[in-house]
């Protein structure tokens, strides 16, 4: 009998009415013979609401009571569906990760999965039972809570797929994977297959259903995902790897935006202290995405990076340590905008049809990142409306 | 070093503002050389609003589950305050049932504590920190979580103060303990201190701001409890044992009234069945309170007895398999009156004088059950107002 991990988000678990109804969906695949693990998130705005009272607090709440604080919402959401299921006659259980030891190590809020030991799950499946699990979270080795940060509960999903050999389904608000956001490009397609390294690309953009950490798990052990609406009978996506797929002779697969960055841009640096910043930054997990550098002169360059606005402050504070004040520009106003298709490893020439397309519309490239799969660039936010539809039209997307 | 527990209520939790300002308090407490340990309560009408939630999903929600949902109220305002504390510089760290090992035993939702493994405490407490504990709840012998129902958090405390060999310190809403509920007789006398069977007695009425099983505990292992209001600088009340009280010369310490409780009469039953009967009522983990037998008559008696509303439609079905339908009568509209007094035990006539009262004023006495400091009587909910004040008045409370 195969197992099936499902993963459900926040928002497909917002109201008990809601989680009801996934509760009839689970009771039903149980009798097509599959035993089943279910993956939740937090209830809706639950995790905004503990960030409300976090903040309320204090400015700087202390990260490990942060995670005491947020995992109790996936703990909340996971008692509920099993209670549901309870309800309806359908056998069920729910674990928190103290109960599967879902070893992490890593930062608080950063956390990265270990290990998880699936005794009790295989034994509760045994048992003819719906196993629910809480997402997003684990036990470090001091035994405390920890989360695992963004795109957590589809990692905790993905990694019970991989430890149970399983097939993992992650079940949302939307359809499937678009080539590109339809609710800022109305005309995006809907895709039936991606492969995980398109899918990789897009997922970092952050623009994505998914994110790029449950990816990268899946790809490493080859495990299929399917991202799909949860209750309904369309068909979503599936993320699969290449020898799967019918490769489509497409230049470009998607298109991202993302609005959660910020940049840093330091003027007259040091080149020698270049290593030694980006090694403070990566001290306290912060993730630094687009870097560019100028040529040195008179050992010193001029250097720009954008990281996650939630990171700013604290980036900034480092910055802070290695330049004058005078000399650091930040930019709060930027949109990552992004192209990705493994078809752009045999043709040349996507990044001057952009630059052209930009460049006809007066939008100013501020930084530009590439990857053999991928171009991304930091436009102002303002112009990203118009560069979305000049360049999903182009690319027929 | 003295090591203090000190416990705060759902009402001194309810907001973060609150917390604040518990988390002042208890850093200022600190400094005056003491060891502190925190157990918190859910805030404010947090458990009602999971029971809700509950009560949506299933009118007889799955009790394993509903105990992991109750459990995250007390892991929210744990590691709020504790947050709290660390914001102001007072270095603290909140631990949940998982990570002390609070052992229990019995059912969910009613668990008694076996066992806590204090070693982590000791540990956070000896490297200077302020360390918060998740109330009302511990971990089963499968290594589920599990509730201890009724005053739970009030018995964490009672039972941390045992183990580290503490003082115990109860916060809440009220400025100690009263002869009886100022809320009901404006003129009620605030108590300096009370003997622990007294306070028994009167917690048992379930009326009082403490819960019976804490303070057994607190009697059965010596430990003397504070009780007062939270954040304020008026005495409270000490709960300790007769050496260390002036005993008063008073024939009554308290009086009590509860509304929490129906009562179950039963006509024409067979009395071979009666410890059947109760063996299945308990095995529920049902608790029955008063309860009065006729004498047998052809082998058959009429019994009553009051159980908590709560537990009313789950002990009424078990009655049904005892009885005749039209022998079942059901009262939910009564209520316990109590007179509480270690004085009692030497002087006759408490309950000729209450009789008289009761008689003088037209009150019905349904239920009567006495001790040898206590005697309560069920009454008609109507009568509670009037018997409360001409009580009160004649026995000086």
């Amino acid at each position: 009998m195969s197992i099936i991990v499902q993963k459900y988000g926040g928002s497909s678990v917002a109201s008990t009415e809601k989680i009801k109804s996934i509760a009839e969906n689970i009771a039903k695949r149980k009798k097509e013979n599959s035993k089943i693990v279910v993956v939740v998130s937090a209830m809706g705005k639950t995790t905004d609401q503990y960030i409300d009272l976090a903040k309320d607090i204090s400015d700087n709440p202390d990260k490990r009571e942060l995670d005491v604080l947020m995992s109790t919402g996936e703990m909340i959401s996971a008692s509920l569906l099993s209670m549901s299921l309870n309800a309806i006659g359908c056998d069920s259980i729910s674990y928190s990760a103290y109960q599967l030891d879902i070893k992490t190590s890593g930062l608080h809020g950063k956390s990265l999965i270990d290990d998880i030991n699936t005794e009790r799950i295989q034994k509760s499946l045994d048992e003819g039972k719906v196993v629910i699990v809480t997402g997003f979270q684990g036990i470090n080795t001091d035994g405390d809570i920890t989360t695992l940060g963004r795109g957590g509960s589809d990692t905790s999903a993905v990694a019970l797929a991989v430890k149970l050999n399983g097939k993992c389904e992650i079940y949302t608000d939307v359809d499937g994977i678009y080539s590109t956001d339809p609710r800022k490009y109305e005309m995006a397609k809907k895709l039936d297959e991606i492969e995980y390294e398109e899918m990789l690309e897009l997922a970092s953009l952050g623009a994505q259903v998914m994110h790029c950490r449950s990816v990268e798990l899946a790809q490493k052990y080859g495990v299929e995902i399917y991202v799909g609406r949860s209750c309904s009978n369309e068909t979503g996506t599936y993320i699969r790897g290449g020898n799967k797929m019918k490769l489509e002779d497409k230049v470009i697969t998607g298109l991202a935006t993302s609005d959660n960055d910020s940049s840093i841009t330091i003027k007259d640096f040091e080149s020698k202290y270049i290593s030694s910043l980006f090694e403070d930054i990566a001290t306290k997990g912060i993730s630094v995405d687009m870097i560019s550098q100028t040529a040195p002169l008179d050992g010193k360059v001029g250097v720009s990076f954008t990281v996650l606005k939630e990171d700013l402050d604290e980036c900034r504070k480092i910055v802070g340590d290695y330049s004058d004040e005078k000399n650091i520009i930040v930019d709060n106003n930027i949109t990552k905008f992004s192209l990705v298709g493994l078809g752009m490893k045999n043709t040349s020439g996507v990044a001057s049809k952009v630059f052209k397309i930009f460049n006809k519309n007066s939008i100013d490239v501020k930084l530009i990142t590439t990857s053999e799969i991928r171009i991304t660039c930091a436009i102002n936010s303002q112009d990203k409306m118009i560069a979305i539809n000049k360049i999903a039209k182009e690319f027929n997307l």
